[in-house]
């Protein structure tokens, strides 16, 4: 049994260096295409699905219908959770990465970015990017809408959600894709391979690369791997690392 | 209580003048604006909806995606089933309309897509184009899938799933957006509209055009209309029912 991972291709914020989380930017040219080549990659692998998983982000929700399209498996069936959500950057969402860093200092910025238990700057509650007040989250339980996360937080809904409800549609024998985040998947990624918090922190997933995780009959993980060419996805894990540093 | 259908924007083989039914055939280009154009509608009229449902064919597919990009609602629900597709053209899928006019004559090319109840010839069971053999109904009752539909096939697998899978979610409150095809939508039209055998064969839906229908307490029809300038969507239906014609 296998399962595979997408983080969701560039972002017109990923682009501009901006703190995004929750910010609902669409892909840039660039993330279109990195998720097209997701999908032909996936298609020409041989891999297929039964089931989807997806953000309420449309980064995420337009990498996984461009993997559909791709595949030519536009009927399959896509749960969409705000669960699967990037982390909640709190007060830092529009803020440029380099600024941040010049203002606060890289130390700083680092400790937001990659500490596991520090939450960014909190929304105020009357904030319009608090999800509360947004349209997005109308029928969710506000006492569940973060005014930010760290990834501490971001584990405690993306392993439930796991668990609760992709897991046992694995333990079903449905083939599940995911498309999500940076973050989400860091949590995720953490919980499989039983990272400890300080080894999750140097743990970066590049855009739009399929990452494979194959399971044993107790659903223990055996391997992980990603498609695709592995100096560029080196490349590529290097550039996600670099985003914190002064330009 | 409203409800809002869509038949997709106009297709490759729509183009073509091909007929389609239950191939797989994507947006032409103008499909894909015409869809981007009634999701603009909807936004500028202010609807918003909490539940959608859409056929397991790309052109629906994609028509219900930009429309719900367009509105900004790619985080809503989806449901895809294939009681929702096209009538199936059963042995005239991928022959041209207006060769198949001057082949049959008009008059029988105007039987197989307007009467009732008259099937068009039908696959062979073999043949590649029979849904039981097809990756995208491989999870699907064999014995439900077609060799041929009539409209009135087709009525017998869109009402039941209206009756017993959408109208439950109205009755809870959501409110609903179809994004599906000529003839599923006819079928759905007959049966809220109260159409006899001899009246809906004179209907035709344009592609594209939000078609909204009200409903009072009780769930009954008040009235129908279409959003949008009400002369161009005349020319479009009329486009439609002259498909059959000889060139």
């Amino acid at each position: 049994m296998k399962l595979v991972l997408v983080r969701h291709g560039e972002s017109e914020w990923n682009q501009k260096n901006l703190f995004t989380g929750w910010t609902d930017v669409d892909l840039s040219e660039k993330g279109h295409e990195e998720a097209k080549q997701a999908g032909k990659l996936l298609k020409e692998q041989g891999y297929d699905f039964d089931l989807c998983y997806t953000s309420y982000l449309k980064r995420a929700i337009h990498t996984l219908n461009h993997i559909l399209d791709e595949m030519d498996r536009d009927w399959l069936p896509v749960e969409k959770s705000w669960k699967l959500n990037e982390r909640h950057y709190g007060a830092l969402q529009g803020l440029n990465k380099a600024e941040t860093a010049e203002k606060y200092g890289e130390a700083q910025v680092k400790i937001w970015r990659r500490s596991y238990d520090v939450k960014p700057p909190l929304l105020e509650a009357d904030d319009s990017r608090n999800p509360a007040n947004q349209e997005m989250y109308r029928n969710e339980d506000k006492d569940l809408m973060p005014l930010a996360e760290s990834l501490e937080t971001t584990v405690q809904r993306v392993v439930p959600y796991y668990e609760e409800t992709i897991l046992p549609e694995m333990k079903n024998g449905k083939r599940v894709l995911v498309a999500a985040h940076g973050n989400s998947l860091r949590a995720l990624v953490m919980y499989l391979d039983h990272l400890s918090k300080e080894e999750i922190i140097s743990v970066n997933i590049p855009t739009g690369v399929p990452l494979v995780y194959e399971f044993d009959d107790q659903f223990h993980v055996v391997k992980h791997y990603y498609l695709g060419n592995q100096e560029e996805i080196a490349a590529k894990m290097n550039a996600v690392a670099n985003q914190g540093k002064k330009a």
